[in-house]
């Protein structure tokens, strides 16, 4: 089968690693020069609204996904009329912070208390009711802590609008959480799906550092993060991996914002789950059976963030592995990730404090 | 760094497959059609000894790498003479049966009794010593069981040199074995060297159908295997993978052939040893550190021959990995392989008895 990725970044990079032993071969769109999947699919360069692109995208796949929800809900539209496209539902909610919430809301599904901020009134009146820590989010285009300022009740609002004012906005209360977490899964055409071990992140200047699957949680813990992401797979119809981020508090998950993608904290599970997150994906769009999502062993992954690691070095730790995007470092990009895979917990946590020694991964970590 | 490999079926593809995640980018050349790697590698279409697509492969890579032992000696030289392409030697040993068992008699590594035949004479001769079944092979390019012929101490040697006649040939003791195995292993460019472990294979027709690294072996027979591969890497001065397939015989092992190269009964390292045998390839001729060897779990890998196995049905086994070669069917091909790898060894060997349930699987196999 031929797959269409739009987006040739490095979750449509994993994601054809995983689509070709299955034998399938992928074709990707994005308007970047040499994207991370260029050596593992065709690429076509153009900008997500290029209606002759997308055309020649279809004619040339039979389905089509996405490797990210910045994707105008436009070009989703176009991409359906002409070939099977799922979860564009999905799309058009996640790719907006207050439709997202909203939508939780709809499924009872807590979040943290948040306002649509339309005018500096708005956020006057917000900061006034939330009355501690808040968080200015842009609805749209916010990742990796991009478009987002912490205030606290007393800001002045004049200098926020000054940098803020000409983007859509939500105001959120900021949670004060023991632990970040995500849960994620997969749901396949018929309706099945299963889910990954609970993984716990720590993020560094809003950008992922560390990923760790966690198999003792208490199981309210399981119960509820399961509940939801069920929730959210069936009201959306969902076909592939649909991933969300959540905070821990005591013994309550909040929804912090959802993926409707694989997830950067399931990267893991290329090596530590049965079958890995890119395989599970592709099953599902291309209508197979979902692997097991069962953790083998014990796993970490930690981002390489800004520049890239001594790779001679990372490989000389044993049960280490690299996986290089092949992109020119900058400042904050992602350009690979580590993970580590043990049989044992203590091996992981021996080899994954080698690897924390190294930069750019020495900037701490939780065991 | 840019890797360039001679041959692009599938190791080729599982060579790329390993290489794009440490960032690298492949270039192949293989005088094919379509082959395996076409979508992990750049292809130059050509034969091997076309010089001038040598000189341009060379160009544009930093190492050259061979997939198969039937490259002749002059490529490699020329090869040799523009980049850096390790293991000449033995690919000259490996690619004439007669050459390999000398060198293993110079090594007082075991093999099957053996006999130069050069005219109908030599091989009456040799009959009568041998007194007893025999093999009559072609001394090169024979593979997956071409190329040879099982002969009776009476066998009348007219007809016979009517087929093999026009070849260099070589008579071998057929060897009652009590099984088949393989040992293989890398070595990097300081010398280090690492050990997989010893796997049991079952042939069918001459072709390999079905592999399981054997973790509770006598350790006299880990010892013999161990001593063998380490002579031969050492004397050859080798880098990156090299297998011997072996007969077992009481508590001996006897060398029956060995491989400059990956190996089929490798293709369970993928999901099932810490690094695979592709990864550690690649690992050692871009003179990085080894990755362990150490198995994580259990597995097993089975062939799919001339047929496609149903995919739908295979990847509804839990635990169960498909690798497709993107090849056209046809009688004796090898056009994927099936990886069961589990955490214990009685998941293992339900799930692969569910699987050699499915044709082309289901030629019996061992547990």
């Amino acid at each position: 089968m031929r797959i269409g990725i739009l987006g040739a970044g490095q979750l449509a990079q994993m994601l054809s690693l995983a689509a070709i032993p299955l034998g399938h071969e992928v074709v990707c769109m994005d308007p970047t020069d040499q994207p991370s999947a260029h050596n593992v699919a065709t690429i076509i360069k153009a900008d997500f609204n290029d209606r002759i692109a997308l055309e020649r995208l279809a004619s040339s796949v039979e389905v089509i996904t996405f490797e990210t929800e910045n994707i105008p809900v436009q070009t989703i539209d176009f991409c359906q009329s002409l070939k099977k496209t799922p979860n564009r539902l999905a799309l058009e909610i996640t790719q907006d912070r207050w439709l997202e919430k909203e939508y939780c809301r709809k499924l009872k599904i807590p979040t943290a208390d948040y306002w649509l901020i339309k005018t500096p009134d708005d956020l006057k009146r917000a900061l006034g009711t939330c009355d501690g820590p808040s968080i200015l989010k842009t609805r749209r285009f916010g990742y990796d802590g991009k478009g987002q300022i912490t205030l606290a009740a007393n800001t002045d609002v004049t200098d926020v609008w000054k940098t803020f004012g000409n983007h859509d906005l939500i105001l959120e209360r900021k949670i004060s959480f023991d632990r970040e977490l995500s849960c994620f899964g997969a749901r396949d055409q018929r309706g099945n799906s299963c889910i990954y071990p609970l993984t716990e992140n720590q993020h560094i200047d809003g950008i992922l550092h560390c990923s760790q699957p966690r198999q003792n949680l208490n199981q309210a813990l399981y119960q509820q993060a399961h509940d939801y992401l069920n929730k959210l797979m069936e009201s959306f119809n969902y076909i592939g991996v649909l991933a969300i981020e959540l905070f821990q508090v005591g013994d309550q998950l909040i929804v912090n914002e959802m993926a409707p993608r694989v997830h950067n904290s399931g990267h893991w599970t290329i090596e530590g789950a049965a079958c890995s997150q890119f395989e599970n994906h592709i099953r599902a769009i291309t209508d197979m059976p979902l692997g097991s999502c069962d953790p083998m062993g014990y796993s970490a992954m930690v981002n390489a963030i800004s520049v890239e690691p001594d790779i001679m070095a990372l490989c000389q730790i044993p049960y280490t592995h690299w996986h290089s995007y092949g992109k020119t470092p900058r400042l904050k990009r992602k350009l690979g990730h580590a993970t580590v895979h043990c049989l044992t917990q203590d091996e992981l946590k021996k080899q994954l404090n080698q690897v924390c020694t190294l930069p750019p991964f020495d900037r701490g970590h939780r065991n």
